[in-house]
């Protein structure tokens, strides 16, 4: 059985506390890791602070050669890290090879970013007070990061916290989800050969009393979580006086209008409604349809969607596995339950074994209901006709949560309604609003988060601007 | 009778060379101003050149305070100088208050441009060559500017030229119409009333000899220039070592697609259209309308263009009135007469009444007639019918220019379509071609021009970088 | 004696809890106003949502318009709002007239950055999956927002958070402080006569239950505090989910080469260390002269600090008056005499007379006493040589805070230094730290504050973006 | 001996016209070549034509990649590529291979480039005709591009019109040097192996009447070039409708203050003076010293000049070698024997072998002797005392040229005036003003040249800004 040592300031080490990973399909324990304590956790702080010296003082073009040696590192080695990711967390293989590419391309996109830097010019003069004198204003690194990532892209959500760190100069110590902390081990030692000095990135699984160290300890300069949004918003409160961001869920929805492209908007959702199990922020988990193409679509829908293929995650031909543990199989099952009991219709799906839920579509759901109100976070979706676009705007919107929305139309007017009045950080054109690509700005309002992710976007959040007015 | 001087070097002067100023609609002589020949150029250039350092050192609040002191001095005399106008160029009077607004609008936002000149930081350490330094980009005034202003907007399209000169820090020298010099005139006289240094605006009707050194002339850093084809391109030519802008002219399309608001359309076209007998670069001269949509369009179009009010510039309700001369009206009376010969029908208007040219619209065109292929520049209309919205753009695209064209569709793929394909500076959508507001980037492609007017892209025109490369 | 009423959701009323408003320099009750309990803050909370949709719909001509009308009343009444901001306040009329200046500014400025809030364009296939897609990002306003200044300025501090929240189009309820709420709720007449809808800006001083409320209610979507480090990180944490700016104090220091010109110095430093008894957030506080002009620098410097003109602050040639109230007075005596015990020496002042303070020098100090290490917040200066500039910047970078920081030096290799290794939001070259224009990115790190003010930079952080993917 | 063929449209041609291929410093006749007539001329241009429409289409993730493997590999075969442009420029290894590695710096950073292209935000409702409108601008592909480029730095200057052509999607056919054509043929195979399409590139080293058809020929839509001031300035009256950037050349100066760091300053003027024998555009050929510091600098820097190793470009310890050609050798001894006449004294060098000359300093020149006025474009040298900084911007400004200038000195109120008075587009603050990393904007003003290189910076020129009215 494999052993994973956690990555320290620059050094791999074990501790008191080992940690045993499951394979989420066979239950297998099928590595062994360890888990950080206060004292592990003092160490990482220490290096960290010795490392924010060095890394403000690296020259771009070394930031660039080791942010693009990681980047090629990770396309070499991509088949044997994204076996390493489906089996710590049940993701289907097609999908984990594609999460170890996007973890690639966010390396390669934090490279280009540290040449480009933000920094402003500013004339003073605009009263008698400032004449003769110029302002320049330059951004620097805001000092030691705490990252905490999830498991459901165990990989590419901690690399949007560690790249942007680096490229940024800021050293970061990065908690992955206790169920999935490997294949960010593998990129630990792939990092550690590059000339970054020791210190400047830490990954350490840890127990509860490091993680709350992780928010509170004033030595960081910022928190950035990925993950739910009671959570996430506790530790807003506790956060004392550091920068914090967080990247919560949601309940997006989706609007297809009488204009749309009905085979895209099918084949999208299927994808938007049940790649990894649902268990993705922009799961597209709320599905609106215009009653006069309500029943084609549902029917190209239902077809596809019992034809989606279960199975082994290492298996190629695999579209859905199972979820990450039974606890949240089970969740998802009660939340199906809840609603049946109060009126809604399964049109597939609904059947829970052991971890495995069915892909599963419910109708007449009202929206007070747990599988609409609350991120439900597995593979279940609502699919509602709504009588015009206008109405599916207000549908959407009804909700505390607000990541992305998408909405299929042809209609312009539409689309510029949608833009203005969706409460939401992005809408997406006809696409489903689990689009990501990693370098746009990402990131939720309302409920859903606090700041954007994205890297040019959480580099300038990561440092902070120094204005200097001189004489011209 | 008003005697009109002109202005040189913060002075205003009389010449040898008397220059008589007609009402177009009349054909009195209302007004008299002079011609400038080489000796008053001269003068001056050497004003101007004295003002390059002293324009160059002006803290951006007296710059700002002078430019906002002439727009609210504009707006404060719109209806003085508006009759002014009308009575030089023949405008409508509703036409004319319209422009004196947006000349006071054009002053208003090259006083708050000249606050926000650009200004760029760069890290250089891209490369082991560059460790150690950075870079920072400021922009300089370019120096003397040779201004040429046309007749139709006298007021507007000169202060497109003298604004953002005056923000970037830049004396210029003004050449307007000579049919339509009062309006600008009026102008210095405002100028002249504030803390620019004398030499900073001079505005001066000349003779062709004196025109030729506005262009040929080393001394002038850079040649702007509204007017026809013909005249801009050979200027380029001849321009030497100097920056050109050339703001020319165009045959701008209109598509109304299946899917527009017709009573819009038909407005906007109106409009578009007629307004100062379609003598404007953005005129919409070619009008193509889904064939679904045809009859409705032009009934409603033929209805409302029958009903346009003729009369006298000054009288409030004049809606058209005569061209700038005879010779213009001659000149389209052929082009419709060519036309009709080759073919084309007219279905309203069509008549000439010395300087005065009916509304007229013309279909069963081809595109290599004159009234289709070359800039009408007078109130003439070409319509016709399309089979679909491609052939609408191909349509609009079969031209030697590019300036602006008008889209009237709610279809979202049809204004992605238009927006990537049609070979033009600017795409309306839901108006018409002849949309400007003064601070948007304005300019053609094709024969239409070179370089973009609209202040902040003028300024940008204006000025050089400088780069400072410094130890960090 | 006058009557303020305070002013909710477009109104003006009184309340059940009278509040006296004393001149600090005569102790005469010589206005009365209100204070606003939870349910004048309801009605205003309540005003402020329904006027959220309306102030997003308001076209940029309008904004533009009001707030460029609220600058120039302002202007125009410049000299009896100075008075009564001087005797709410104490603070000399000289320096009163000069904050209802910059309150023109704010004004004019936010009228200006209105018109150009930000946007973006982003092309998004970077990778396969974003091919045929683009991306564009709009701006939106964030929604009801809490606004708290201090006495200090009344007027200017109030501005920098109303006057950004309109641009931006958000409501605002701001909270003055209780000894200064007159200036600005002449102010709330100015913005009553404009377009602005009602309930925009609603301004009212509280009790301690409604302040908290402030902080507290989740309907507000951000905090933006001027004040005291204590209160206002405690404020960060009770702040919820919301967004929170701090604009908080700091103890800035100034560093005098040995390449400085002294006489500069001096003047500047004088300025810096006195002007409002150095009740101002960025009061030069500690001043580090090289050893080789300690002596020229010193005697010059207590020269002029022995002569300024202390006394009635409506009296015209008046340099310096009284403390806000007798309290502060008392501590910032204390401070003194404890320095004293502790070793420092008074080179000049150190004498209380009921609430004014003689400007006073303090000499051979310790870093840990409280007239170095706290923000002083009155007219004491301490004066200390050092012997290189490098431990210049030791000195400063020893605190806890870092907002501002003066550099007089004419050395290119110093101010790189300065700017390179200074913790602080901005580094002043050749100028005191209290410089401050206002458009410029303003705000502390370390304790002394979080985000940035600054119209460009507050109306930055009071929007959301939101992203648009659509095919091109 | 090697055959190298012309690349056209995808395609390695022969032509009837042979093209001979010399070792400047063998004089040995070691590759063959073609010329490249008319016939060939328009077959490229066809080709170009052809790929206007696919280049405009392919998604930045092809471009990418396309522009990456062309860099990655020049990074893998420098050698092999550096020995071709040693042998057929006589460039010293050591120079040669850095010019490589600029290269695929330049290639590198043109593919960075091509996913950041501009777009723009404006919102148009500053004036009521905008209400309810918003506007976007993106920036397309300018068309077909017409490129000559020098025999100086036959790689990278080629580089740096045909990465930011590929970059911004425009086709560009490229004129090499007769000269010195291998070294960019062999880049042409390597571009020949990506997916651009064919007709992206071609490059021909042509006869008289091809390049005159470059400049003429209207189906260019831009001509960049590099090369002389008097051939570029006739190209830019003779290029009709084409936009054009002129890289040309200067005589550019160097300021040495009495505050420099001496060593420094001797270090970087030789390396500016005297690489590639002083055949560079930004070579350092005007040198002011301050009187307090002319004894020292001058003895340091003759020393060092008098130790440069001479020999074979192939030789690794190489640091001068042979000129270009010996008509260069003779125009340059002609320019030397032509001051020592009019009283200037060589304080070394002097001497010509064959197309050898010797590394030469003078002194006590006038400003209008050829090797002042002039561009030498040779190992010269002129070093000059000065009695105070300002007399040095003055000298340096004395000048028809305005490229970059150099500026030793540790005097932060000297940088500020360099940096505003020095007519050119560069200011290098203590290095010479021969320093040019690949991605900084370059370019001359006055006589030196039009526009600016730089990869962001040609690409915007590369480019049209378009944009889209719209409702919102």
């Amino acid at each position: 059985m494999k052993e994973y040592k956690i990555f320290i300031g620059g050094r791999f080490e074990t501790t008191q506390e080992p940690l045993k990973i499951h394979n989420p399909y066979s239950g297998k324990h099928f590595a062994s890791c360890y888990l950080a304590g206060k004292d592990e956790l003092e160490r990482a702080i220490n290096a960290g602070i010795q490392a924010e010296q060095p890394m403000k003082d690296m020259p771009v073009f070394k930031k660039f050669e080791s942010l693009v040696y990681i980047s090629n590192r990770l396309k070499k080695e991509r088949e044997r890290l994204a076996s390493v990711l489906a089996m710590e967390s049940g993701k289907p293989i097609r999908y984990a090879l594609g999460e170890i590419d996007r973890a690639a391309q966010t390396f390669l996109v934090a490279a280009e970013e540290c040449k480009r830097l933000p920094g402003e010019y500013l004339s003073l003069d605009w009263t008698p007070p400032g004449a003769g004198k110029e302002g320049w204003v330059k951004f620097f690194p805001i000092g030691l990061v705490a990252g905490i990532a999830p498991f459901n892209f165990p990989m590419n959500l901690a690399v949007h916290k560690i790249a942007p760190a680096m490229a940024a100069g800021n050293p970061i110590i990065l908690k992955p989800s206790r169920s999935t902390p490997l294949s960010v081990l593998e990129l630990a030692a792939i990092m550690n050969e590059t000339d970054f000095p020791e210190g400047s990135v830490s990954i350490l699984p840890m127990d509860r009393d490091a993680g709350n160290q992780l928010v509170e300890d004033p030595r960081f300069k910022m928190l950035t979580f990925t993950g739910s949004p009671e959570v996430g918003w506790k530790m807003k409160r506790e956060a004392g006086k550091k920068k914090v961001i967080l990247e919560l869920g949601g309940n997006a929805g989706v609007i297809v209008s009488e204009s749309a492209a009905i085979d895209l908007a099918v084949d999208r959702c299927l994808v938007g409604g049940f790649a990894y199990s649902g268990q993705v922020c922009i799961h597209a988990q709320r599905i609106y349809v215009h009653e006069k193409i309500w029943e084609v679509f549902t029917e190209q829908f239902l077809h596809k969607v019992r034809q989606l293929k279960a199975g082994d995650p290492l298996d190629p031909a695999t579209e859905v596995s199972v979820m990450i543990d039974r606890e949240n199989a089970e969740r998802v099952d009660a939340w199906v339950r809840e609603a049946v009991n109060d009126g809604a219709r399964i049109l597939t799906g609904g059947k829970k074994k052991e971890s495995f839920y069915e892909p599963t579509v419910l109708t007449q759901t009202q929206s007070s209901m747990k599988v609409c109100a609350l991120e439900v976070f597995g593979p279940v979706v609502i699919l509602e006709p709504i009588s015009d676009f206008d109405s599916g705007i207000d549908a959407v919107n009804t909700s505390r949560y607000g990541l992305q929305a998408g909405v299929f139309t042809n209609d312009l007017s539409e689309m510029n309604r949608a833009f203005e009045i969706l409460e939401v950080g992005g809408v997406i054109v006809n696409d489903v609003p689990t689009f990501r690509v990693d370098h746009m700005p990402y990131g939720g309002i309302r409920d859903s988060g606090f700041g954007r992710e994205g890297l040019k976007y959480t580099i300038r959040e990561m440092m902070e601007p120094k204005l200097l007015v001189k004489n011209k």
